[in-house]
């Protein structure tokens, strides 16, 4: 079943982009009447049918939706150093979304080795991920923020912060248990400083480890959103 | 602390291959008395010093031997289904060998993209990966295996397939406990055939889910891996 990211449905119909209307047209030769699924981004999941099959402008009526598809009980949010080898950062993306994630944010750290990062590519990285994995509610990719900014900033449910430094740090699956939001913070290929550990703990971040292994970034990063799904779920 | 991977130590001295002397003293700039650790690939992990800086021939004396480093209560084997692009499988590769993997098996199914992989190229990425998460026992790379071969296979401990076929299946966690052998099958991007998973269930393979998503060949395979990690260690 081919699944198209329609943000914008009115009255029972939408058109595609003129890229997706194109892929659905030209590509996936689809014509008038093929069924589609649509999803929305907000948790909108939708049974549709194509109406007019227009290379650049392809139209979709609804002819079912299901709200709230696929909601959780939970929201994960992983604040990460992007990589200085981006196509790792990528990775990660791709796979946080597969296995569900909330929130994204480039962490821009003391130790970092790259400061910005594409965000046009990663959010088409985000929406590729949402359609392949069936996700009808679309992860917020948060612009790349300072460490100091970022650990200020309020927010509820557990905080975590994931490093290497020899210290007493409990395991993160450990921490994984009723709360409903999750927050974990996971630093650049150096690590984070002792300072930013420190910040962060002032602030209310609890120290973690992801297990006995030191873990390249965007695998820790995918250790953490896995081992939060992991338990979290049934 | 530099490392290198010397399978071949001998009365306490061992010598770099050309590639990797190269490495050491071109490109690191190391010299005769600096401080490096080895790796053995059979559980050695060696506290040593440059003897001989020769950009071709590099010699090493030991120092210190601890054996049985990082040793595991458990190992885990995962077949998996090479993808048809294969930078997937790669990436999988290094994931698996981050968190702890004991044997891995390219499985060549009905429905496989691809049917044979670079071995050699595999087998790099396994040892670069070893050293950067300082891993002292190598994991095996079996030779593409077919999927009729592999289950018939005698194996002990818990066996599982994954598969997305809808039936009734309990979660891989659900099977981690005692055991202390995990074998897990992962199929290619358009799942296990029914035929292959009645043949895997004939001979004593358990189905399993890994969540309520489903997930690439790779992703799902770093899933089956980090999972069965994660509960095993503290």
């Amino acid at each position: 079943m081919h699944i198209f990211y329609t943000p914008l449905i009115i009255d029972g119909k939408c058109t595609l982009s003129e890229e997706e209307s194109k892929h659905c047209v030209r590509v996936l030769r689809l014509a008038n009447g093929d069924s589609v699924t649509l999803i929305d981004g907000s948790g909108g999941y939708y049974e549709a049918e194509i109406e007019d099959a227009n290379p650049k402008r392809c139209t979709i009526a609804i002819k079912k939706k299901t709200e709230n598809y696929g909601q959780r009980n939970y929201k994960i949010h992983i604040a990460l150093a992007p990589t200085k080898n981006i196509d790792r950062t990528e990775w990660f993306v791709e796979k946080a979304v597969e296995m569900g994630i909330d929130t994204i944010t480039p962490l821009i750290c003391q130790r970092s080795e790259r400061t910005s990062v594409n965000t046009d590519r990663l959010e088409k990285i985000i929406l590729s991920a949402m359609k392949q994995s069936v996700k009808a509610y679309k992860p917020v990719l948060n612009p790349p923020t300072p460490f100091k900014k970022f650990v200020n900033e309020p927010r509820t449910g557990q905080k975590l912060i994931a490093h290497c430094i020899e210290s007493d740090k409990v395991s993160l699956k450990s921490m994984v248990g009723n709360d409903s939001e999750y927050t974990v913070l996971i630093g650049p290929e150096g690590d984070f400083s002792p300072e930013e550990v420190e910040l962060a703990t002032q602030n209310g971040y609890q120290c973690v480890h992801l297990g006995p292994y030191r873990l390249r970034t965007e695998t820790a990063g995918i250790a953490a959103c896995h081992t939060i799904n992991l338990i979290k779920q049934e």
